[in-house]
């Protein structure tokens, strides 16, 4: 169960996804944490009925760090669990790294609200939602 | 009202269009196409009530030569026109030069066929669908 | 001279831009972001000589809101500008709004260092770099 | 060893991967050939020394068909190997299926040629590099 918690995915740097630095662009990372995401969501079966419900995910706020270029070839693992659990949003944590080493290549905060396609508009995080998003929570990251 | 049969736009090579070779990227053409046969459509006020109807244009082939690499900054133009109306299918023909001399970068030819929504299926060019894009038709291309 | 401080360009959604919920991306805007810095300098000929030298703009953290979704069709304005130049980094402000209503469809904090590839490591900003910088500075951005 | 004739890679489609239509775009499938393409040179270490040295695959053309649509969740397998080795060129044949039931999203045929970076053209496909090739070559494609 708390394999879950913490989802990996391992991501092999390929030609198409660096620029005109030789580093994957940034504008890639977003691909490769949505793929984290989605990854992480498929993985925890308990979130599924909402998932199918009218309820949606949508990020708010993406706060990206860039904190090494990653390389042709170069194995990343992208890491993604929930790092908060508010009354209106949440926020993902995801960490990508490589794969052999452990360096941090990029981390970002990703914050999302629950929107009620019924109703339009987000939703308050309560009731049985946030119960399981907070089964799903992980508070161990101290410090960056 | 000739201008629009032979359509063109101008796009400036960015890093972000690059790979690891410090060339645009075989993909990306594809997406500039698309933004080409996108603005063709846009100029070709005839067609508007058919891509108002339920009546797309489906691609259903691209043939791309990459004849020659382009770099950062370079300007490239997009030309876009019909080259053919059979009776099932239609072809785009479409060439990306340089914009300062025209060396061809690449040329594709993109195949279309008439998809109706209603009927979920692929449907007959004729009628006045047939006539309006036999009006935009430009058959002057001679040898390839 | 001062158009150039507020840097704008244009680009309206196609179809490739979009994902599964019928929106623009959210890693898509990061290239459109891109594209908008990429004219910002291009607009900016004081820089240039910075540019072609060993001295490079690198992104260490993008900070990205998404407030409103964009859809097909819409014609987004992206506002480039720097909006902080610290010691040993500096920030610049992007905007992006639908260009019929001003509506902020997304805006963004991207802070840069500057890279010198010879000593391989960032630099602080002083000197001729920094009074130049300074110059292009916009801080009329009271609230948000 | 036959294994690697055939080389196969999965890629499950995600919701960035789709476009206007809620089907996955165009341009995408030249991304996800180029994953195949890398996995498999990946995969045939006989061909490590080539890839090391200043000789290039350089794609100069893409035929591909779009069959059927592909959507959100579908796991798609692109097989690929290499269908023809010519004087001057090549063939790689790439084949994308729905892994579950083998139907047919698309195929292509992508030509490279050699490219020698030192003398800075391509080169005969011919000595070591033919034989090498040759030894990949599938040719029990019968009809399509």
């Amino acid at each position: 169960m708390s394999d879950t918690k913490k989802h990996q995915i391992d991501i092999k740097v390929r030609g198409y996804h660096l620029d005109v630095y030789g580093h994957v662009n940034n504008a890639r990372y977003l691909e490769f944490l949505e793929e984290g995401r989605w990854a992480f969501f498929e993985c925890n079966h308990s979130l599924e009925p909402f998932l199918q419900s009218d309820i949606a995910f949508v990020v708010v706020n993406i706060n990206i760090n860039y904190r090494r270029p990653a390389y042709m070839n170069e194995v990343l693992t992208v890491e993604t669990f929930i790092s908060k659990v508010g009354s209106r949003s949440g926020t993902i944590k995801q960490v990508v790294s490589l794969s052999q080493t452990g360096a941090v290549v990029a981390d970002a905060e990703v914050t999302f609200v629950l929107y009620d396609a019924k109703q339009d508009r987000a939703i308050a995080i309560e009731g049985d939602m946030r119960q399981l998003l907070e089964q799903l929570l992980v508070t161990t990251e101290v410090a960056q």
